[in-house]
């Protein structure tokens, strides 16, 4: 059976031998170093080669995921808003001739998407939204069949539909998007912002985390634990998300949407008010033929889908 | 050379013959009765009849465009909000059969994308995203060189795009869609609030309508006139159609978008804010190679690809 590596780009470098059926034989992950772009190139070959050395059998090829947009026809990285800037440094041919594989790169999103498509929920569906929902929020069409990237390989950016007339600026240049309310570090933002701001939340169990400690896994688990601050922001968080994902329903007219990303760590706390806010706000037809569901591969499904990126281009 | 015939349904049916390569030969109208679903029905037998009989050869097959939601594999009306209900009289059968024809029927934003994708500005591009601002506001997507109709074939619903958390609410059951404020009959209702609420604009040429005559056409002929209400009612439209339009340049990342309506009779007026509001919004390397461009076809765009879908059916 043939071996690929699959890896997934991020604050965290996770990389993954996994055969040819999408299986992970073995795992490896390091902290990125963010500080320089050389060294956290470096850091990219080192899990390659690890794996390579660690594989029992001759590895075909290595698909990364990266954040950000990728022009998969040219392997180049056009734009990675959260991460450091690799573009100096021909990272395209670097790691292709470090590693001595075949490397393909595509958004992580994709990645994500085409690892649910190829081995998880989304197996033989046709027309299928994947949304991650983490420090970014990002996105994948699958249409007839067809995993869609648009004529630049950028397609699938959700994070920046534009859900309020007058809104908070936001990274990408505009105003009033998605992620400027819902991606991670703005759930956090918003809880502080009602902690400073609403006297009703200090019994909050969140209160004594104010002073620079809170994070998102302490708002999930405070929500878990009947909160109301955390409850009363994640159901706010699934009003904003649910608002795009009606819009892009009605858009696509998709059978499935697949729910991924650290966010989703809440659960059906944020799923179950995401589904319903989606559903109610979506035109009756399209919603009938729809599910929302939660990947199946968790975390894995961006290195699971890159390797099988390098998998179907490589057989 | 074969023909075929194109019709448009809407508040008038407008129907042509057309030669396979999208020339029109033959125009037929008449506007819609909408108070007898049976006689509405009987109008379009007739159009379809009369241009049948004029043609100098047989007609091979007929295509109509609804507005709405079509069940096109099955060539069911799932939804027509804005029309007479025809579900109970079996349309698709007793037009057949009353045509004499293979008929088929589609979504009439999926018409006038065809059309211009076949015949007309958007010839060879593969990912475009087609709008149509009229009395409603609907859309069409064609990627990776094929048109896209979701699983059921309600994909395009740009109308209900959501544009604001709490906004007015909307035929279809949620609130905050596009619809609300950028259709046709909401641009005359923003006009007309706004007479009522800002005294400043009692010297607009508009003043004098707002008891009851105020149309889309009476809008756009005073901003062309530099009314200062026309113009910056126009602007504001802009503005709103440009937030969804970058929210889904920024999903689809596709080449071009063709705009069409009778809400584009405003033209450049139109157009302009609306190219730039969307490029402002849209992520730039996404904006950077998309054109927002008017429709060639312009009205005909519908009955141009209602002919070319029972073309390419019936070949």
């Amino acid at each position: 059976m043939r071996l690929y590596i699959g890896l997934d780009v991020g604050r965290t470098i996770r990389g993954a031998l996994i055969d040819e059926l999408g299986a992970i034989l073995l795992q490896r992950k390091v902290v990125s170093e963010v500080r320089s772009a050389d060294t956290f190139l470096n850091q990219i070959v080192d899990v390659i080669l690890r794996l390579k050395a660690e594989a029992h059998g001759p590895v075909t090829a290595a698909g990364i995921g990266w954040p950000g947009l990728v022009n998969q026809h040219a392997n180049r990285l056009e734009a990675t808003p959260n991460q450091i800037d690799l573009s100096s440094l021909e990272p395209y041919r670097r790691l292709r001739e470090a590693a001595g594989l075949p490397v393909l790169f595509d958004n992580d999103a994709n990645a994500g998407a085409y690892g649910e498509w190829r081995c998880g929920i989304a197996q033989g569906f046709s027309n299928v939204l994947y949304v991650a929902f983490g420090t970014g929020i990002g996105g994948a069409l699958i249409l007839g069949g067809e995993l869609q990237r648009g004529c630049r390989g950028f397609a699938g950016e959700f994070g920046h539909f534009k859900i309020e007339v007058t809104g908070l600026e936001c990274g990408c240049g505009s105003s009033g998007c998605l992620e400027t309310l819902a991606s991670g570090p703005n759930i956090v933002r918003r809880v502080r912002e009602r902690l400073f701001s609403d006297p009703a939340f200090s019994v909050s169990q969140l209160a004594q985390d104010m002073e620079g400690t809170l994070t998102l896994e302490r708002i999930v688990r405070a929500a878990t634990e009947a909160d109301e601050l955390g409850l009363s922001v994640l159901r706010e968080t699934a009003v904003y998300l649910g608002m795009a994902l009606a819009s892009a329903v009605n858009l696509l007219n998709v059978e499935m949407v697949v729910v991924g990303g650290g966010v989703m760590a809440a659960g059906e706390l944020l799923l179950g008010p995401l589904r319903e806010e989606t559903m109610r706000r979506t035109i009756a037809p399209a919603a009938g033929c729809c599910r929302i569901v939660a990947g199946e591969l968790g975390r894995d499904a961006g290195i699971v889908g890159a390797a099988m990126f390098a998998r179907d281009a490589n057989r």
